[in-house]
């Protein structure tokens, strides 16, 4: 896209969808950049349902992840830094007429932040409509027809699954191995952790998994990866379908 | 508390409790202050269950409130003094010994801010640990007896509820009236931002009600009120049973 | 209050007063809230003086403390963070209409910080006048009525005085005991700092006093604490009385 | 100085001295820059009275001066940045060793942030002892000795006085004019801010005075401005003398 | 690269390197994304120069750009913001052990920030040998064999001829167009500040060229771009065999 | 220069010329501050070719210098503060009517923190037109004359012939000696750093040269000095000729 497409496409009133990553260790078989690799898909999936009607806008490859931090390779933003980005990234774009913006992020670790940029901009930029979506969280009946463990989440069988029908080049298959499968792998603090959605404690992640991967992704397959992609992609598009203009 | 209790209290290893309210419209029938009135009695009621084993912090009586800023009497604080804030009373209770902290929060536009603490103190103070819990979301079962309207929420029933057991004499009961209380009453915009969960939109709260309400806090009881603070306190008692002192 | 009184007190242009304090060490005998609570009193008596003509606001209960930090329990907020929490306050209720505020701190920490605010308010809202207040400051005669010690000052003669009055549940009248009252109770770097007012040199409380107090609070009365309040409260009465509407 | 005599300096224990100023209106008569003129001019005094025992540091010739920003040629920092500026001299001298700083300023309005200073540092530095002073208010006396009018202050009497005795190149004169010298000048509001010094309202300067000035200028005397820098040097040389190494 | 991978890297000492671009008008005939484009291929290619010895860090894909913000689809970090960013990049992947960094960016505009990351790092993190590099700026002799304009730069032949090389695909060809090419087309303004490189006058793009380009980028073949390509390739390679492990 | 002075100056659109210097190390025999008072003594020669159509505007004695900070006696501002501080200068004075400034600075330090402020300007405040220029390499001819040696720079032969001219008495010629004169005397890490001026490494000054100094500054006299400041002058006078009024 140059400055005319954009010209264009701003007139018309798009949606700048803007796909957000992280740089993190997944576990020993993932690469570092899983979660943009998924955002980025996604979004040009979505993108390519509404053609002329949204638009992609720059990707956010490294995002909020401290409780990564002590495995080598994650690099984190401070969250002040994360919500500045975004926040510019929608300032500057709004200065040449977009007014709706959505966010799709692959990492959770970002998800308050961006609840932090939508804060704020309803008052410095109350023109503005900012939206934004995590991935895997959206696809929940596909994710339980994986029938992942006990205990499962980051680099487990949803993430994997999603990797192996969107990468699979980026997947050590031969390197998968379970990280945290079950609540008795925890020890006490960790459980509370998990056992508690709420009241919320965050800890890093060497507390829960000495692999940093929570569940077995040798149980994903690129089927039920693209069942999970199809879902998500599924609840965006209906939440821009029903979007109106401004 | 003086100086001499916090020293004793400081050295047991103590939990800090916090209690994080918000000033804003709570309709034409509820105080400002609603928020934090309902998040010091919870704290209160948990700490006596608790003896020896908490202490209560300093209150947080101003929040992050910018979707109402439009009603009179709200007051916001942007989402990074509202982390500074909460940074700075954490870290300064931890000089003194405290490693565990828990920020009981009656304004949900604080999860956000909350979360980004968490994660920050991850890097800059390892040795702290920090969880948050919202109020009314612990208690859906007993939300949910409330039978509330098809649109509740901010200022309905189950918050109306929890007023009228701990502090009638802040709502004026005469006065209580139905907001939004269906779908149908929102514009296209407002039926996005309340369809769907996720994607999530963010929007000011003139435009989801004309008098800030959404559902109807006539249906609210003090008995339904008891209940529902009776399972928040259930709810967080049990996360500080199973915290264990590092 | 509620939104419906907050809309018709900003219309009347009434004077908003914020109680501020502090969460600080005041020696073995008083509670760590102790400025607050006076702020708060203050503030209350001020506005049944002026009835429809001032609302109160939210209270502050953190202060800036860093020189009391090494005493247990002790909350401080850094100067910065201190004054956007001012500002966004004022700046929050200057959007309903507001113009006057008056800032009531009982404790003289928060000075400064306040100055600044007032400075940097009178370029970025200039339709804004901004005031704040100490309480012991203001009460010199009173002070002076009850003889203190040669050093005396913080949870000493006066404070202890005022807190008698004012909420003497609050006051371990069993533990009050003197701090350090004669200069000859200081070294050298201490005396500099008491000697001179101006230059001016800050020095963290233990430097100045091992529990803290300065003077001896025993000799405070219940009497002259009335007598103090009431001289702060003519101080304020008559200031708001001179203070014309915009 | 070179490096050469600041690593000798350092390894001394002297204390830094650092004159701070303003760049504001002083009125049709004087220098913008008048307040630094006064600052240095006193340091090099007291300096030479301290040989070998102190050193000056650099100057800080814009101060925090929003009220006179109405006034041509009034250049101001906000607090927060003059506070930064005066913070990173004193921690990068520091790391040279020195640990006693006092900032002489000729500008009041820079008292506040100078006290921030202060209060932060006890936290981040506490090796650090920093001081600062005002030069007129250290002159009481000698400034009552001018009689001067009953309003008066900034670019009146005692501060005509100062300039005409040590840089009388800088005062035109010809251009003295009296300001605001009778409270019966001011408008209701502006005799709030004089009237009462507590609660203090910060009103801008064009609300005090047309010209800027309070007081009569013309009535001081090079004379009068020697009795006050004299009285000015010797209270800091005192306080000098007081000050013990570390 | 997975965790597994970074680790090792890490262990082994090997220098980051990190592609910056930016997201800005390029010209009618440019994609937005240019800068990245060409510095992740300049990256990549001297990454096959070393095997084992350097990495490919996280991309920056939006950079410094204020001076293209009128044109349609320019995004802009402000300098703190962009500094940050690289900041945390950089401290996040030294936790892990690294010490060698450079930034290869292909946005001009990035560079004085990115020398603002070098001076703040010195101080706060002395151990990390923080280094940058620009492309075009490499490679005067291949760009002179082109005989750009008289007056050229920004989208013009060298620029193309890069991109004509790296990413064809991504230059409309049939778009290309002369923007400004001689001194004549400026205006007074925009004279001073092309012919004076020092002092130096920035100024917004749109003074300087109506659509946005510097020369005649149909002059521009794949050929001269692979000239200066490889002459960036060979400066940069140059550097590395220098740059001593720590 | 009074108000009065600047009312007219600011009406007749005059140019604000800011002399910007550093307070560091330069070796035995030079003043910390030798900087300021080079930057100081071009402003004010070059202000003398135009009377009546520039002003000299507050001076800045610190600057960016943490690369010398190991070198007793060096003061540094991080690069954010100095920026936030020439902002604040110029924005000041922008109220005031001014639209043209140009930072004449003696530290090749601050040169970067001068762009991002005059990138930041460009979306802040699109009327100011903000310059800067170094000193010294505005005369590579005068320099070259010299005949440097081999490595020089940083108090070498250019900077202390434009003391000896300027400041002879800042100069103590009997200290001068040789700092870093050939490459063969710096480390295989230095070499890199001066060999490659892009990429560019930045290093502290003590891994440069014991002593602060690169080059010989025995060689440099006040008559190469006097051509080299003629040469700076000539240079920033037929900018300013050339710089239109808006």
């Amino acid at each position: 896209m140059t400055t005319v497409e954009a010209a264009d496409a701003a007139a018309r009133g798009t949606v700048v969808l803007i796909p957000a990553g992280a740089l993190e260790q997944h576990g020993p078989a993932m690469a570092l950049g899983t979660d943009l690799v998924r955002a980025e898909a996604v979004v040009a999936e979505v993108a390519s349902s509404f053609p002329g009607r949204v638009v992609i806008g720059p990707s956010i490859p490294v995002g909020v992840s401290p409780h990564h931090l002590r495995f080598p390779g994650t690099v984190t933003l401070t969250t002040g830094t994360f919500a500045a980005l975004v926040r510019e990234y929608v300032t500057s774009l709004h200065r040449h007429g977009w007014t709706r913006f959505l966010v799709v992020t692959g990492h959770g670790g970002n998800n308050a932040a961006l609840t932090t940029v939508a804060q704020d901009l309803l008052v410095s930029h109350p023109a503005v409509q900012f939206a934004w979506s995590p991935l895997t969280a959206l696809a929940g009946d596909a994710v339980a027809a994986l029938r992942p463990s006990a205990v499962h989440g980051h680099s487990g069988e949803a993430e994997t699954a999603q990797m192996l029908h969107l990468a699979p080049h980026l997947v050590h298959t031969d390197r998968l191995e379970p990280g945290t499968t079950t609540p008795d792998q925890l020890d006490d603090l960790a459980r509370v952790a998990r056992d508690h959605a709420q009241p919320t404690l965050t800890l890093p992640y060497d507390r829960l998994s000495p692999n940093g991967v929570l569940g077995d992704p040798r149980r994903a397959t690129a089927d039920h990866g693209a069942a999970i992609v199809k879902a998500i992609v599924g609840r965006i598009t209906a939440f821009l379908e029903d979007w109106p203009a401004p």
